[in-house]
């Protein structure tokens, strides 16, 4: 088991990495809780569910399954599962164990947050991606229009990654995951990226490989994440490839694409313009050929119409005033932001389309 | 104008009291925002909301009014005003200011709090009651099965108070608002309470006397919330007289008693078990008349059954595995926590009914 420990405003917790941790998860948590609850989705809790719930010899556990995909990190879900909470009985002292992905991470998340003014979780996530969004305190629910607009900067007291829960993933989450990861290598680390782009991926990547790329991806995540926890400085760099990314995401409608697949072309993207508005020397073939011999959907983007996209891109979080604020590279593991207007913008979508894309 | 410094875990905000104020919180406040969404009630909007839209001379101004009353403190209307922010354009360096009452400020408050994470907001309290819920940060909406039982702490950037728009109040909400000026009396100010319980309080109470016993009220207040603004400690103090003050409050259904007439009635009964378990010398006597003589619902407790409170004590956010935490008084001015059981709860609310009500 390989650890790692990340400072947060209020505490300072640990993130293990290895492999079966899921049996032993009521055991590695620190603190006792006479009542937790133990958050999932529906292909999840099939998989690992009870292994989890056996794990706690002590206090009472009690479960909810919330329907999987994206769609479940809505109000809706949301105000179900508070009602859970209270319905189980939940006090201050309890404790939510968030496993699964992404959303479960991120809707758990905001529940434990706000549910009488914030309890712990611990976060186990089961997908690639989730090494990305299990760090870093942020959880959010989405809005009708616009991905995680409600929600707030809350970290976990923990943590647990059990690798062999990545075992089962259908490739296109590994696929989705490995953006994350090679977008944290094109921020710090030129050999990470360098080293991901350099292999092909399978279903069965060797656990050691696995292990050191996302502790790899957590280490760069974590130390950006300690210096601005709430995202007024450094933190904007994280969303390098998110700008496109997330307008993709939503303009496509959710779920027509996972989320790394979309930053996936979004980080061609920032590459692309690092080099025309910076003369930025960016690995742009290379990574579409590693992005394309994956299997990364690179033909979404011409289905999509650029004009709305960029409206997508300019009620971003990320965007002030209706001006678009985007992540660059000056070089691989050098980030710098950038604003742009619409017109601009415009163009160069277009030009990428044509010049990259096609 | 006079002025007060709350230190919150994450900045530093003032307290402005004077009269009109809402006149110039353009200009008081400090930082500038390209736009600000202003949330009051429709009790409060025709009175003063005009007055704050036209002191700000500079960003543009949007504003939402909610329904007045506690009900609106529920899921459905955040929901509402997450849309509003949304579709006036606010971003992440946008204003709320929270225009009204605890209803409002709680309510916008925990919007502020999870809009994009958390943006800036300001309190400008329009009630005596909201001396209290303006400072210190919690923010929340209310469960179908629990008052406040969603929300997180977020303190305000400023707090701006004008008591002129204290004098559109009706008596019922002056009594209210006292409640907890006695309360916080009671817990560190023996010389506020008695000065308090000394008065005949009418509707038109010399502006010197009620700014004098909002200053005394916060300073209490803050001064606890700035050693444990997330209430792990003494915080639970400020709880004094609402483990029976809510659940009469649910109980009875909200809106039938204000927030403050079930807490002074909360407070005889914590002063009761304070004199029956600690044999504390209580001012029992004397706060009753003096309730009495104010018109505080002395008799709703009447029409109560014991063990629906009791049930309604133990889901209370400050119990823990079922039992009840309570706020005592060694004297005035010495509070300390005791815990109890349902079998003694009832027999002391039972003797508090015979012995003190009736």
């Amino acid at each position: 088991m390989k650890e790692l420990s990340i400072q947060a405003s209020n505490h300072l917790y640990k993130v293990h990495i290895g492999s079966g941790l899921r049996h032993s998860i009521g055991s590695l948590i620190k603190g006792s809780y006479p009542q937790i609850l133990i958050i999932t989705d529906s292909e999840v809790a099939p998989l690992y569910l009870e292994d989890v719930k056996q794990s706690f010899s002590e206090g009472r556990v009690d479960t909810a399954v919330i329907p999987a995909g994206e769609q479940s990190k809505c109000m809706h879900q949301y105000e179900q599962l508070l009602t859970a909470c209270i319905e189980n009985g939940l006090d201050r002292n309890s404790l939510v164990v968030a496993l699964g992905g992404g959303v479960v991470g991120d809707l758990a998340g905001f529940v434990a947050a706000t549910y009488m003014r914030g309890i712990d979780y611990i976060q186990v996530p089961t997908t690639i991606l989730a090494h990305d969004s299990s760090v870093g305190g942020k959880v959010a629910i989405n809005h009708e229009q616009g991905k995680n607009m409600i929600g707030c900067f809350y970290s976990p007291t923990q943590v647990l990654y059990d690798i062999e829960t990545l075992r089962t993933l259908p490739f296109y989450e590994i696929r989705s995951g490995y953006a994350e990861i090679v977008k944290h290598g094109c921020l710090d680390n030129p050999g990470l990226f360098k080293d991901v782009i350099s292999r092909k991926l399978t279903s069965d990547i060797q656990e050691e490989v696995l292990i050191d790329h996302l502790l790899q991806g957590i280490a760069i995540k974590s130390a950006i994440v300690e210096q601005d926890e709430k995202e007024k400085g450094v933190r904007k760099y994280l969303n390098l490839g998110h700008t496109l990314g997330h307008a993709i995401e939503s303009e496509a409608g959710y779920g027509r694409l996972t989320h790394g697949e979309a930053v996936a072309i979004g980080l061609l993207f920032a590459m692309y313009v690092s080099r025309e508005k910076l003369g930025a020397d960016m690995p742009i073939t290379e990574l579409y050929d590693w992005l394309e011999q994956h299997g990364y959907p690179l033909d979404a983007l011409k289905s999509l119409n650029s004009s709305h996209l960029i409206a997508r891109m300019k009620k971003d979080k990320k965007s002030s005033a209706g001006i678009v604020n985007m992540v660059l590279l000056q070089k691989l593991g050098e980030p710098t932001m950038m604003e742009f207007q619409d017109q601009e913008l415009n163009d160069l979508l277009n030009h990428f389309q044509e010049e990259v894309m096609s």
